[in-house]
């Protein structure tokens, strides 16, 4: 297949490589030149502007950091918008708020173009292995073509709605999930830890009774070690996706308890120098205000 | 072994159950006579008193509904303290207060008897099925002894500590967690669903990919259901444990905002004709406050 | 003075009049122009779009609902920004956030305008009876010649800064203080007649004791009266500037936990029903998680 | 009248000097006993023991830290119960819980004593200058005859109902309500204090506005001076009332969110060294979160 793909970082690098890998024509753009020239020598085009990238292709998938990266090459004269053949798909993998897929919906839509949100669960070891979740919403049809495309980076595809922005919220409510297990892992260890019982010995009891899943042993350990560099997901885009998780909330009317908790959290841990830090470090502040000193 | 065991309720029925099977030498006794009948037919000697369930033993367990119940079998003129062998076991079972278990451990090593705080997760199916997880937490020899009735009631075994109330913490610790996770999956579901994506689905969705542990499936049920009753676990019992929670936290000095956030959901429950509903049913509040209909 | 003035609801009709009392020539414009007629017979000149309020004068006031609705007076074409002779002030009474605080200091200053952030506090009533409180922030220069239309409207004037937006922070943060009483005064509320204590009775011991405020004394008496229409101030309007403060919060790092518990009673109230009411009756929900009756 | 007044702390001491001053025939019990002496140059008797502080007397007065201060001068075999005179009153106003107060109504009715719950409103400079404000709650024959002693020691007595525990429950929900107000303003000084506004010319603002009750400019100062130390009232006396609070909020069933999250600053303070402090001092937590520097 024709695909194009914009926005080369942890996750996008590897999810461009394993499309290159089952055998596609791929052409890859990213702002800064240097990350899209690694895949040239596996075979990738690279092109120099975000049109090039989605002239004459079938698919084009775009991975980046926010709201705003998308909008910018997405809208704009040589934008995405602007380029993409009639009838060629815009699969939008990023985390971004419900709001902007709506308007992503639409304008596709008048210019007779198709649109999917795909968002991915797993982190970038996961991406570089082809085994992401991918959750695609939007025109079946449209997700029957892309879907060698998914397989070939994911271990599993779930197709959630017809309505793309389902997807993203989806997504979105899931790293709230997520967070809410940070939170609430941080505040039980620091219980424990204060009555003197090891942090990794109650993560092994945790994780080898009721609280199997991955979430638990990953945020456990980052938790027990206290180290949350280098980050693999930066506090700074979990206080995002929770803002936009938030905004989800405000604009269908529903409160979010938790949500409101942990983006306190994250104010907190990024007014406190946490700008570096893996988003888990807001799980160490409950020690913190329980007196016990860093790890 | 010569054993004693008190409180027959559904866990401590099926405990004593396995202790049976396992082919050891069981005195039972429950307030209300009748559940002690039962084990008789399985080959369990009935005591009337529980003076006479504790003399001669080697190890009596208690499994109670809460502080109260305990200390109204543990003190008093028959109760288990007047009443166990110098060097014989009293094993706790119980979800009890961090502060009763330093109680016990105090009032029973003033005694020359042993002490073993050994709360369980799981639920009475698990019990049922010998597949509980079972916490043991008090003096290394004393542990060893009672490990063979250990192994009768459950899967695994692992010890927590020396002092019997780091199990009691870790129990309450992980009855906190499931409740984090009702809490958060009920603000999860309550968003999606206001967008009209159906809750089953979306609980596919989250517990094959990141959230596969069996609290997020059982729990994400019982949400979708929106059945919660009969209660498995009662949200009378549910509130009395994260009370307990936040009364460790405060003598501790741990600020548990999670813990306080579920604490008023389980009293808006109880207080809005709650009480014979199950504990995940804290986990519909949020789709009440957003305005949706009970399903 | 030469005076125009922007946007006639219930606080800008009265601020109008004030204005007109004090003797200024005064040109005002309203979206729908039948509330600018009835000033026409207090001697005001009536204008059929924005610029024709604006051009000519030496200081034009805005007082609108929104970002939104001053957005669209200050740009576009025949706007504000456009209209507004060199030099004259725009002196903006809206409650906005301060983000376009800032957007609206600066395309001012552009222009060679001036520009003064000058909300009030108070409800209709006292704006009628010229009893506001108006704090202004901007150039101390534009200040003083801005103040005789101040005092016009103003029981007190307080100059809050030289930053127009650090205006628009206190006034949003009032507000949040406000909504803090209305929780507050909820949750007391309900806890005491739970017990049987009559709601006015209680009222009236706080108001005559601590708690003389008036905003004690009329929020009081709203909840325990649970009589929310018609809205002095709406839930709808309470919502957005609680939406705003945590917006400042957000992009300044101040966790706000109070802030975010009201924001979840507005959604709660917005998602049931309450479109209608006045900000206070998030005061009656706490009440009704309580299980007690509507008033 | 013939009066004891047990308990001479700060707030006791001086109202059993404005008791003296009355006119009335006073005797004095302290557990340590140099605080009763300096109350005997002023004329009153000193008593060695509860008993003689009790018996013969028409109304005896008890003004102690906490329930268990109460319970121990209370019960016992010298205590109050035991020998307070048949048809003597007990004026209790220590702020205690709701559940002790049912208890000691129970008691003395069945010993045929009388008791009144009068907590008391202000600080220890209000005490000295007999400019409390007095809440007695009980049957009303009692409570006039007490009427001249209330009297003497405030500005303003109101009747709260003929169960004593209303009283204790109106307390608690006025400390409450101070707790809200210090966090509140903890919040809001940390938002504009980090947009660069003075926090003294801010509370300036406020207090001159819609916040002019003593309670905002009290706790403004304290907060915009950061001085906590010495204490007027000690943040652990703080964390007791919202304890006390929160537990009558679970016996009848209330959620109470804001009490909530002020337990948890006041654990917060107490875990990180604040048991000095003044309870005014969670208000500076805020701003600690938000990276701000101390005063």
């Amino acid at each position: 297949m024709k695909v194009g793909f914009i926005g080369l970082g942890k996750m996008g690098s590897a999810m461009a490589a394993n499309i290159l890998k089952a055998g596609h024509d791929l052409t890859v753009y990213n702002r800064t030149r240097e990350r899209a020239e690694r895949l040239a020598a596996q075979g990738a085009k690279v092109a120099s502007t975000v049109g090039e990238a989605c002239r004459g292709q079938e698919v084009v998938f775009t991975m980046l950091a926010d709201d705003a990266a998308v909008e910018s090459v997405v809208f704009g004269d040589d934008g995405v918008l602007a380029t993409l053949p009639k009838g060629a798909i815009h699969v939008s993998s990023s985390t971004i708020s419900v709001a902007l897929a709506e308007r992503l919906t639409a304008e596709h839509s008048q210019r007779g173009q198709q649109f999917i949100s795909a968002p991915v669960f797993g982190r970038p070891e996961a991406a570089a292995e082809a085994k992401l979740f991918i959750l695609p919403a939007g025109p079946r049809s449209a997700i029957e073509v892309a879907a060698p495309l998914f397989q070939a980076v994911a271990q599993k595809m779930i197709i959630v709605s017809d309505m793309p922005k389902a997807a993203n919220l989806v997504k979105l409510s899931g790293n709230f999930l997520i967070t809410s297990v940070i939170e609430a892992l941080g505040e039980a260890m620091a219980l424990v830890r204060k009555l003197g019982i090891d942090s990794h010995q109650y993560v092994d009891i945790l994780t080898s009774t009721l609280f199997g899943a991955p979430v638990y042993k990953t945020y456990g350990k980052l938790i027990a070690d206290g180290k949350f560099e280098p980050a693999g997901f930066a506090a700074t885009l979990g206080e995002k996706d929770i803002r936009l998780t938030l905004a989800a909330g405000e604009s269908l009317r529903v409160p979010l308890p938790i949500a409101s908790l942990v983006r306190d959290r994250f104010l907190n841990l990024l007014a406190n120098g946490g700008d570096t830090l893996d988003w888990s470090a807001i799980g160490s502040l409950p020690a913190r205000e329980a007196g016990l000193p860093p790890k």
